[in-house]
């Protein structure tokens, strides 16, 4: 499949390789692409501007830090992404007052609806910002990946094409829909928890599980 | 142990009730006691006011709804608060607009924190306000035990006592301890997700898990 990711950044490089390595086609954008011309060179990942990442994608991944998303996805061009699915990654994170870092939009709004409402024609599902990019591609690598995912969003088709892609690239096994793309303020909100239990244990070798 | 807990809706009975269980002398404070009564004397719980309740316990838990719980620690006193340990167990839940509900704080502060400003003498310890009453007291009922609590304050000894307590009590193995209570804004924002979860669910027998 033709897998166009939005930001070659520590998330974007990891998610690139991982899927080149399960046989897809990918292509990551960059705005300096000989900052990471040698690494994609070696991983086998095309590289791009951020129209032609969302061009070349069939699936698009935001992988853009989530205070430049809508102005990155307006540069990947609503065109490019009318009628895919945008999985958006993303977390409002300001960190503009050092660490930890506050949310600049939560409780009553997301980046994920944000964007949504951006791009109406686009499959918005909110996924994989739970967790550590590592733990993302390779969910087996902690307790047998026996933790859970999320996804949010308003078409049903795109979050269950969604889920299943995650099975098939990465093992997920368990992801829970929580529903249409507002309940993304869930998802949003487990950011300030996971910082503090990632400086609590000094790593972010940990997951979310929700035992039912 | 003297336990004073502060309300007696459907959270503070069931701790109420469990602690007696467990040999624990509990007073509960309620505005309408003849509501209460019939259920008090069955259960073996003494009933007050808020006043009344907070000099009773030796540790004081705060069971009141979040948009009262200053108010209502107040009208408990804050000489019968000083120096003792003050569970608070309450979230800043506004239901205002219907459901799902916002946090009326968040992000940048905490109930937890607003209630250890307003009585810098009491030993504030954030725990319990991440998971439904059943499971408060009695966690060994879903997947034996095998799920997560959080503690947050500013007072290392009173987080461990806590900790050594809700063990002793109620059987609790796996609790965090997230750091002072500004941590409080991160376990108090596990709401939106907790509330998004139930809806998904149609049940609240569900807990979080930190798996690391």
């Amino acid at each position: 499949m033709k897998v166009g990711i939005l930001g070659s950044g520590m998330v974007g490089q990891t998610l690139a390789a991982k899927l080149v390595e399960r046989g897809q086609d990918v292509m990551v954008s960059a705005r300096s692409p000989e900052k990471v011309a040698a690494w994609a060179a070696g991983a086998g990942v095309k590289v791009g501007s951020l129209s032609e990442t969302a061009a070349h994608g069939a699936i698009v991944i935001n992988a853009t830090k989530g205070e430049a998303s809508v102005e990155a996805l307006r540069a990947a061009g609503e065109a490019n992404l009318a009628g895919k699915i945008l999985v958006d990654i993303a977390n409002p994170l300001d960190f503009s007052r050092g660490m930890p870092p506050t949310l600049w939009v939560s409780n009553t709004d997301s980046l994920g609806e944000q964007i949504q409402q951006a791009f109406p024609q686009a499959k918005v599902v909110k996924a994989l910002n739970t967790l550590n990019a590592g733990l993302m591609v390779e969910p087996g690598k902690l307790a047998g990946g026996d933790h859970t995912i999320f996804v949010s969003g308003n078409d049903p088709a795109a979050k269950a094409e969604v889920s299943r892609l995650l099975g098939e690239w990465f093992g997920w096994r368990d992801i829970i829909d929580l529903g249409d793309i507002t309940t993304a303020r869930g998802t949003e909100s487990l950011l300030p928890v996971w910082i503090r239990l990632m400086m609590a244990f000094g790593h972010a070798n940990f997951q979310f599980k929700i035992v039912r």
